[in-house]
């Protein structure tokens, strides 16, 4: 259990800059994120693609923006906890926040900051009725060890870089190697890299890799055990496809989860805040960013870099009650040039 | 007379920003400032020392910041008018704004955008009761032609870089020489560059510049022309200086001026604006950055930004009524993309 002034919850911009401010005011964080790397959207949707609004940069790629962040929260070292998601949320007696993630981490925190963007970011689930029980044993959903498919017949599933890169590179394996490896997609047209299209090409015509174009709308199980899925083909038959494990590339999809059975006042599934503190209808949590909503507001990065500052001030009446936190100025302060490590 | 969607008093980083976000949402704008460069503070108060709080700018400069703005607005081309300050902001029959400024610029805009910070940047005054009736004829505030000085008893008033260094440079004259110069300052200690005082006592010691130290305490006329400049000495006794043309070097000092007259909710001599579109008391006029004030605001440039956007969205609503403007993304709007000029 790890006991903390704020956990911020959302590694995206705001969550990061939320770090930065906090600093400022000598306020340590934990933050904690879905993905196993910061950056949230940024990362995830727009790693390559310019930006062109952020105030004094007139562009800059979303990866860009992000190892920018992190340069700058850095004097402040926050904890990441990255790969989890915030799975509870709860007032202890004390005042203070119990916060739990599905990976175990426990905090007690004065103050929690949602940044939580769209959602928690998380894999679009193979949608066949009691597969999930496979998770992990043989049904994957992130790149991982490749001894969890020597010897198997593997079915990757689905039809952009992701999964080509996936099937391309199980069917190359020298050691660990699988018995057999399928790319599974609906249809014969792939949104990948050129070259990966053509890697894959030429490894199903010497016969390295088997492509199958079909819809799975079944499985069959052998005792225990994940046997074979069903594919409805094009012509609208079914076939049976052995696999004794498969490799799901469909995709991240972003989800509220858990934020929304915290209590807090939503509207149209955004968290609700004042703007004088961006405070939720919970004293002590506070929500910036694409998750939070106030007259006015615009889902802009460049918006959620205030909200981070009153937030910050908020939670400071929180961590240092009855003292008053004054703003200082990081160009004359040298407070904050000693907390900043400069001069 | 201009016509304009929008006029922004005030070319700080916010008004800069402020023209951008206006210019994503396609309203042209006319920039007024009284300093005779853009940049407000950034540049006036702190151009070389590092800022440290800009999101995704770890460490800029005042003026690294204003030339990133500068640049980031470019694609809309706002027209900027220096060195002159806005005398008359009134409310027309149709509902537009006539603007005037104390150079004669006028125009008239749907919009009006306060930006002007701590107030608008002027000379502090020889305060010397009606000395000022010589302003512009042998009572100088800015640097400017040397011919003005051209076989005159200079007095040069001030102990700061901008004084030394015009002392320094009317003694140094070789062509248009003023008869004499001096120096005149309260004390004989300066905040100036060390060499600069170095080169300034040095002709002190050849006799080719006067240096007094004493306090200014009137003055004499001789027909219609200022004659001599009373100065009252440490050991309190008071001498007579000769002086056709002085030249006053006590820095520059922010005044609200003529925004306190233009009845506008004001608290604490700050504007009174809402959260949602950081309007003022009166419709149309909005006021962005440290000139206005609401519940939970930190005067900080990375908060202007945000009231940038929020009240471009309000100006749109008044320029283009009953139309509805969305928030379009930078990174994705082929729109955006052609009003910036990119791709």
């Amino acid at each position: 259990m790890t006991e903390t002034d704020a956990v911020i919850v959302g590694a995206g911009p705001a969550g990061l800059f939320q770090a930065f401010q906090l600093g400022l005011l000598e306020i340590n964080a934990h933050i904690v994120d879905a993905l196993p790397y910061p950056g949230g959207q940024c990362i995830e949707l727009y790693p390559d693609k310019p930006i062109y609004d952020i105030p004094g940069l007139p562009v800059c790629t979303g990866r860009e923006l992000v190892d920018r962040l992190l340069q700058q929260v850095r004097p402040f070292s926050p904890t990441f906890h990255l790969g989890q998601q915030v799975s509870l949320l709860q007032r202890q007696e004390d005042g203070r926040f119990l916060i739990e993630t599905n990976t175990g981490t426990r905090f007690l925190a004065k103050t929690v900051f949602i940044a939580a963007g769209v959602g928690a970011f998380v894999a679009r689930a193979l949608k066949l009725e009691g597969i999930e029980r496979f998770e992990g044993s043989q049904l994957f959903y992130r790149a991982g060890d490749a001894q969890a498919f020597a010897g198997r017949d593997v079915i990757v599933l689905g039809g952009e870089d992701e999964a080509v890169e996936a099937a391309v590179g199980l069917a190359q394996l020298s050691d660990n190697r699988p018995r057999s490896v399928t790319l599974l997609h609906r249809r014969d047209v792939f949104q990948a890299e050129a070259q990966r299209v053509d890697d894959m090409r030429a490894l199903v015509a010497a016969g390295a890799l088997r492509l199958v174009i079909g819809q799975p709308t079944g499985f069959e199980v052998a005792g225990d055990r994940l046997a074979a899925l069903q594919v409805a083909t094009p012509e609208g038959s079914t076939v049976s496809l052995p696999a004794d494990a498969l490799r799901v590339c469909y995709g991240l999809s972003p989800k509220l989860g858990p934020v929304a059975d915290w209590n807090l006042a939503l509207e149209r599934k955004q968290l609700v805040v004042d703007t004088e503190q961006f405070q939720t209808s919970e004293p002590g949590i506070f929500a910036i960013g694409d998750i939070n909503t106030y007259p006015g507001k615009k889902k802009l990065i460049l918006c959620a870099f205030h909200e981070c500052v009153l937030a910050a001030f908020g939670a400071a009446t929180v961590v240092f009650p009855g003292k008053a936190v004054p703003l200082q100025y990081t160009t004359t302060s040298t407070r904050l040039h000693a907390l900043l490590g400069v001069r």
